[in-house]
């Protein structure tokens, strides 16, 4: 019989359904399993929000106290969900606890919270891993693997962006995400980060950068609830305004450790892009291209193809690519967000079973706070700023 | 509370996993949910897979005895998953036993089958679906209402295809589904169905068809184990090679009973082509074009757009789009496999909380089969069928 | 110094336009060039209009009397731009002068003339070429040379598409394409036949099709004043319309002589669609598709590719691919119309210089008409129809 | 009768061809034609190779004293298509001769050549024009159309690529392009000036950068002949190598003095990148996005359309678009580099008959430099550099 584990999710919101569907549903993808996600505590704000995510996400207890869940002799593992502003206490606490750890991204609101959750965890040997999930989508790992294997030669240029357009309303609701002391930034931390880990991932450390940050929209209408809303599904143009505190986009050139250049890009106020992740990668033998919006499929190009047959073949990712055994049984049924965060789950029980860090663990997490803090420096002083 | 609803799936293979993560996960998404799916037992050919689909799908018990599950009193729904042979008799024992009922696609190998099926759900006043799952995609229906609300105009023309190519290669094995005793046929059921359901739900019922079908590899190598094998995995170019009795490929013209004309065509051995589902529809105020290889998307175009301004959009599906309120928080995050299987499982539930048909039912299904009849009956005689 | 040869071109239409264009800049493109047509003497329907179209198209001479012209003992080469209702008598005097002899498609408005026109240039032995730009758009070649080679093995199925939508709006003019008299038929002959010599050329002879044609849009406004009017430029709802006698659109299956089967849809009305040809070829070692809206890339796939890198490759074509060396230094610097017009251009004049009859000649043309004819008869009868 | 203008054009290579081109085919398009230019004299280096320019390129004339050629009376525009190394000497004598003058990009070597260029045509009172093309594709003209209507609300930000793979091979040649006595510089001058002036066109001047230079490849073969090649054609891995003493990729921030930020990035080594010229725009109403590889096409997004139907528009251009009346009767037929050239052609005689300086001139080519120093200096330096 496989392990089964507990689990204790802190949060209800839109990560806490994404990852409890992933505990149903890893199991069942990826089979003979790690292990076996047991929902046992669900933890929310209020006693009441507690008891609605319990039921909807078929969990078997809720709770309200987080600090006591935590210190349960049988979690096994605790999941942080939460807005940024918590990661840390949480995690911390978690850490002393004994308890494996995953928390949503960013790491941390700051570089000084991102090492302490990381000294946390090294201190009590447990395993712990950081959210970034678009690493998981077999694309992503598929151009890895023609990385690690050469067949694009020496990497010398990687372009990433990261375009929404959720808050380009100026009356779009102002949310914790635009407020510096629980977001800790705006689109740095929110989304330029995960390309931040994406270039990690695929390119390797970032050595510097030099960047304009900006705020296009300076104030929002103050939002009703306590939920997250993305969007501008509650915006109102005549409610009272708080003010953004966070920029709005992020532009950066990067210096690679290794030696590649390149660029990244983040916003939020791009009309027209809804997840548009972008990697563009040259190398010395061949080049790579994604588009998250087009999730499904890798562009790749090999310089050594025959003269008349050379141009960026677009792989439908399946059985014969990274994570293929445990998804779907053709390519092309489909890659949805779910799956990103089912093979997230599955990378992080096997890194459980086998007792050996995963990636982006937090070490990787407080490497991406690094470049963070680098590139809202670099907005600041518009020079030149090594990380860390 | 939510009321719960004991579930009985009948096979374990590609679908079960699919199904079991709607059941799991349905109430995550579409919350409150029209109930809550308990996966109450698992019905496998043997005991032993029956017990791993059981530990493996998350449900309470495991079963190698259809016949008994489906007259258990605590099941409220039987689930069927099986190769398309035994649809049929589940499916009127189910029937009989007063279980609400939904059945893979196609609903049967033959039209007497469907309309024996038909009749005993209608028989027995139990709420029944065929699993066409594209239906559920949200590009889809959101073509569905374009059209619905008469943005596009009078449907003129309608063209379908659904291209893959995993029976491609000659040495791929004879699975169940290259056995017409098993499958009934080849593409026309196992895919071209898909298109016209697709067509029925768009544009409304065929009428009549001319068809060609062939088929390219007559034997294959005769497969290994039970379980159901897509694609070249297994190859064996020098194993025993078994007789290939259905259909490699159909295209047909169409004739809609509300005067659109149209055509569609379905393959296993489109090199190249993954999932490749594709719709265009020309009316007489826009079009629509829609792929399920990208699936996030449908594009349209409004003849009434400025003349400088005129062009298919790429529109991204997200909350304000059919389902939207369940799925996810943005456009773009991702719509996959998973996704579909969940709003099928949504819009199941709610017909059964609602006691009202939901839409393909098995008198769908039947409709489909009868103009599945029609296809595989014109291939032989050459000539325009009448559908029924 | 290379040859220069003397060209009269009979009509200043869009198509004259094109091809004055093409004699100017061949050589150019080109060189060493198989001779220097030169502008000798264009002919329009009046001296007013002959003068025009000489001072715009940079002939030498005009004149609105085209038997003198094409007795002229000057002339090498006779060019037929006119609308399909002269070109039978135009071609055939042609001939018997003994001049070469480059035409419009579609070849005629029946077989029969046709016929007659091939006859006569057989007769006069002179040189023939009907004008089916888009084979010499490099990516159609391109697709060519992989199939003659056997790149993508032995062609089970063709899909080619025509889609416009200049004549979707019903209050467009009645242009001489929509009379049966002067176009001898409507999408059929217009474009449905540009898909037919793109299947002769790339697949083989066509033995059978099976049709529908329909007329969306039974009368038009009148159109006001002689020139060939694309579009809804010139809409007039409350004008005096005339009867259209020609069908709107024609969709096809086909049966090949190599044993292919396939399909074929025309039509000028599908919104968003503007000049929509689209090839699809599907054969036992891969597979090509084609877009002439981004007439610069071919897609293809090779089965024999890596297995974790298979997929469509997006080919730009340029130097490296057929007609390469005439056009541009790079790939993707742009092939327009122009440029499918002057490499027609290049290749007649090249078969004048090998004194060999270039491919489609008159004889290509005829086998195109005989198909036109049976997907008209097929239109009519609804049963298979050999061609010729 | 329309006015013509006799042309001395300046070097035979690939832009002499494209030049030549244009000057044939601008009236057969734009009628009435502002002028017809008229193909008196071709130069080039030798008395050979301008023989066969004229006999290929059809002018009157060939010439190798380009002296003499500009101060002929009879001629009445002067065409600079040579490298850039004589671009200031040839300009600014035929400006003295008081002849209008068309130059190829870049303007000059640098910052210095371009003033006494701007400075010598000034002083003379002669229509001037540089030759980047890129804003001549109608598309691009629909991006400004649309930004000057207001339609995408205020610039926030523009990105823009220019990728190019033909130098990516360490042994392709060292061309001109690679020789900064010959260039002035390499990406930065080639083609990241054509990126400045789309921005310079599509947003307003830019006030500041802050840039990345680099060079991949430090030698390359020595290239035989005269004639510039670009690609890997010649290609010879034992060949004796010079030194590349240019830029082989540049990338940049931007900042505009309307207030955008923005970026830039081009290079010659990008595999599988031909002519990859974007550009994305954001702003407060909408987006557009252009990719020149697909370049009859402009996506645009417009913020105000209704919730369920938004998304990028891909917009074929056409008759109802910037050059619609002069290029092709429907969209989709094709724009190709030939097209681009006819339409930069039309608008410098347009120019001269008005007696109104086009855009881009002299003053617009001097700007582009003025940035293509501060790209060059920033480089250097690795700080903002200001624009002049």
């Amino acid at each position: 019989m496989t392990k089964v584990m507990n689990v204790a999710m802190i949060g209800g919101g839109f990560m806490g359904k994404a990852h409890a569907m992933a505990y149903a549903s890893m199991p069942m993808f990826f089979w003979p399993a790690p292990a076996i996600p047991h929902r046992k505590v669900v933890v929310d704000v209020t006693d009441g929000m507690a008891e609605e995510a319990r039921e909807r996400y078929g969990f078997e207890e809720a709770s309200s106290d987080w600090r006591a869940v935590v210190h349960r002799p049988d979690i096994d593992v605790v999941d942080i969900c939460t807005p940024n502003n918590v990661h840390a206490e949480i995690a911390i606490a978690a850490a002393k606890a004994g308890k494996h750890i995953i928390c949503e991204k960013p790491l941390a609101r700051t570089v000084e919270e991102a090492r302490a959750m990381h000294e946390a965890v090294k201190a009590a040997g447990v395993i712990h891993m950081v959210a970034f999930n678009y690493r998981r989508t077999p694309a992503v790992a598929l151009a890895k693997k023609y990385i690690d294997e050469g067949r694009i030669g020496r990497i010398l240029n990687f372009r990433g962006t990261y375009l929404q357009d959720w808050s380009a309303d100026p009356d779009s609701p102002l949310s914790w995400r635009f407020q510096k002391k629980i977001a800790g930034s705006g689109t740095v931390g929110d989304i330029a980060t995960h390309v931040v880990d994406l270039a990690h991932y695929l390119v390797g450390p970032i050595a510097e950068v030099n960047a304009i940050t900006t705020t296009y929209n300076k104030t929002r209408p103050l939002q009703q609830g306590g939920v997250d809303k993305l969007g501008a599904a509650e915006k109102a143009a005549d409610a009272e305004r708080g003010e953004v505190d966070v920029d709005d986009e992020v532009v950066s050139m990067l210096k690679f450790e290794g030696g590649a250049i390149g660029s990244l890009e983040a916003t939020r106020n791009a009309y027209g892009r809804n997840n548009f992740i972008t990697l563009e990668i040259h190398g010395t033998k061949g080049s790579i291209h994604f588009n998250y919006e087009r999730r499904d499929e890798l562009q790749v190009m090999f310089a050594d193809d025959p003269a008349d047959a050379r141009g960026f073949r677009t792989v439908y990712t399946g059985p014969a690519h990274p994570y293929g055994n445990g998804l779907w049984p053709i390519p092309g049924l489909g890659i949805g967000y779910s799956e990103t965060k089912i093979v997230e789950c599955y990378d992080f029980f096997s890194a459980i079973a086998k007792n050996r860090q995963p990636s982006p663990n937090f070490e990787d997490g407080l490497l991406t706070e690094l470049v963070a803090d680098a590139l809202i420096r670099s907005g600041e002083t518009g020079l030149w700023e090594k990380v860390g």
